[in-house]
């Protein structure tokens, strides 16, 4: 079911070494399968998750240019989603700015739904159900974020605070973004339901977010038109002009260059179990249990072997057989050159793995 | 310092799951760095260690045909011993038989040294004065065995009861080889004196063992006497003749077969500090610590990151990044094609998980 004029852009940068050994540079987080199903990445997730928004002419990934030919084999060959290869990596503001304009000069009436490539969604009607809410709003010339609703008081998660109702059913007014809290803060916002967790992703009328990049991000608004303008005049590919504006744009986030400033952003509060599966341990959270609570991330799950084993989460590379014998609340991630053995509370100290194999010149495996 | 007439026969069949991963059924025990030294694998270890006492063409090894070329490979360079390949494995009677024979064939006078290349031996110049003392009443024409002090009470060993002294300065009959005991039985031992673990290792003229042989195992007596007229009369190499003949030997233990059966055996007492490395947790005392007591068995040790974890062995294929943060006593073995991860305490119990892979039928990685 789509509908008219609506737009996807998925930001697939990112990088980060929460997920190290699995993620690498080269093998960002959304490449996994870290959600319930072991078998599809994120990435393929968020993108089938939205195809019935928008058909797939109109879904486009911002990703690097060194992960896009990946990015493109990961996505489902039904939805042959448009890549936009960015050059350099400058966060999320370029990346908004550049779907922006390629949605825009579609159709001025397009509305852009920009979403992050990484995260997990328990109940997609549901999500879907808030996305469209949100889209209604949009193209009544709202900036509308979605806001899930907190489950437990998370310090790692910025924060929206809601204010009143708008004139659309379901749809608040923000009041503001919240930095992440410390635990009290964040347990006083748990308990009085005015705020949500920002999960990045938002819903406009291009023409809308173009104007906002205009006024608060002014170099960025004229690098496109540059672009633009290169095309237009026959000078060239879109990717040579890119190539060529892209390293001088400021890298920002596009929630504090524009999201923060601008006058109002409307919220549609959501239950639809999301999570930024920032950690092993909520990806083993998320994944499927066997009676033991262990969770396997393998492609053929008969050659991990558990015996005495409990809370455990196993992540094995292709034909790699595994036998876990009499451990609790481990998270064992092996690949074809890296190993890593840890308690799973602990896996977010995997940083200092990395760290100490980076002093030691050991960095082809990072 | 070679000794006249001394011959060495390393005796490296075997197979187990003990180490699985590490070994498998083409990669025994014995091909694994699991002394002290995590460069040199157990056979190459053995074959040097006995290398001052005989020259290397007076040096064996009896392997099965599979493991012929790896176990050539294995050996130093230096020691070009020469590898009798079983084409059946018959335990250890019918290899003795074999090595005997063939030293018999090139020196009357022959000393035969048998020893399992799998064990492993702290104090290397009282292991070898042991055998020369052992060589000496072999010489007289005894059977004469190395007999380990026991250190604690070890109910996995075979014991040998000791009687009165000899003649020889440091050698004594044995009066009985005892089986596996209790543990209250263990710990009496350790009390009393009078029993030494069995190692398995034995020195004897070879014409003395041959005699030995012709009485109490003839058909394999016999079937050797086949082998020489085979070569003798021109019908063929001797591997020829092995093939016929070991096929119908009886598969038996040469302690079962004659050492328990012959009317004496002496045994020269010794503390050189001897381990049939068992275990993964025999491996592990046995290993270097670092200064939480994690041994690290890698070709190169600075691709394996301890961090907060102590007590802990890992084992690591060549060029694996292995990255253990925050646990005890755990044993990591990681190979190409399978990982095992188990308590220290618990590697013993791999059997298990290599039992469920069979009945899965991932009967490739075993």
């Amino acid at each position: 079911m789509h509908r008219a004029h609506v737009f996807i852009s998925v930001l697939a940068g990112g990088s980060g070494t929460r997920f190290w050994p699995a993620s690498r540079k080269g093998w960002p987080k959304q490449f996994l399968a870290l959600g319930k199903d072991p078998h599809t990445p994120l990435i393929a997730a968020t993108v089938a998750r939205v195809a019935p928004l928008a058909p797939a002419e109109r879904t486009m990934v911002v990703t690097g240019r060194a992960l896009a030919e990946a990015t493109r084999e990961m996505i489902p060959r039904s939805i042959a989603a448009r890549v936009l290869a960015e050059p350099v990596a400058k966060n999320t503001a370029p990346a908004v700015a550049w779907a922006t304009r390629v949605a825009l000069k579609e159709d001025p009436d397009a509305v852009l739904v920009v979403l992050p490539a990484d995260a997990y969604i328990e109940d997609e009607d549901g999500f879907r159900t808030a996305l469209e809410r949100a889209i209604d709003a949009a193209t009544s010339g709202a900036i509308v974020t979605l806001g899930v609703r907190p489950s437990r008081p998370e310090t790692g998660y910025g924060y929206l605070h809601v204010g009143q109702a708008t004139e659309h059913p379901g749809v608040f007014e923000v009041l503001a973004f919240v930095e992440k809290p410390d635990l009290p803060r964040a347990q006083q916002y748990l308990r009085d339901g005015r705020h949500l967790w920002n999960a990045g992703i938002f819903v406009f009328r291009a023409s809308v977010m173009d104007a906002a990049i205009r006024e608060h991000l002014p170099e960025v608004w004229a690098g496109m038109n540059e672009v633009d303008a290169h095309v237009r005049e026959g000078r060239g590919a879109e990717e040579e002009a890119i190539e060529q504006v892209f390293p001088s744009f400021p890298s920002v986030s596009i929630d504090y260059a524009v999201m923060e400033k601008v006058a109002r952003v409307d919220v549609v509060p959501t239950d639809c179990g999301w999570s930024d599966v920032g950690s092993w341990q909520a990806s083993w959270e998320l994944g499927d249990k066997d009676e033991n609570n262990n969770v396997v991330r393998a492609e053929d799950p008969t050659l991990v072997v558990l015996e005495d084993s409990s809370g455990t989460v196993i992540s094995a590379p292709k034909g790699k057989i595994v036998a876990v014998i009499g451990v609790d609340d481990l998270v064992i991630v092996d690949t074809p050159d890296a190993l890593l053995v840890a308690p799973r509370s602990r896996a977010q100290d995997v940083k200092r793995a990395v760290d100490a194999l980076a002093k030691r010149g050991k960095t082809g495996a990072l």
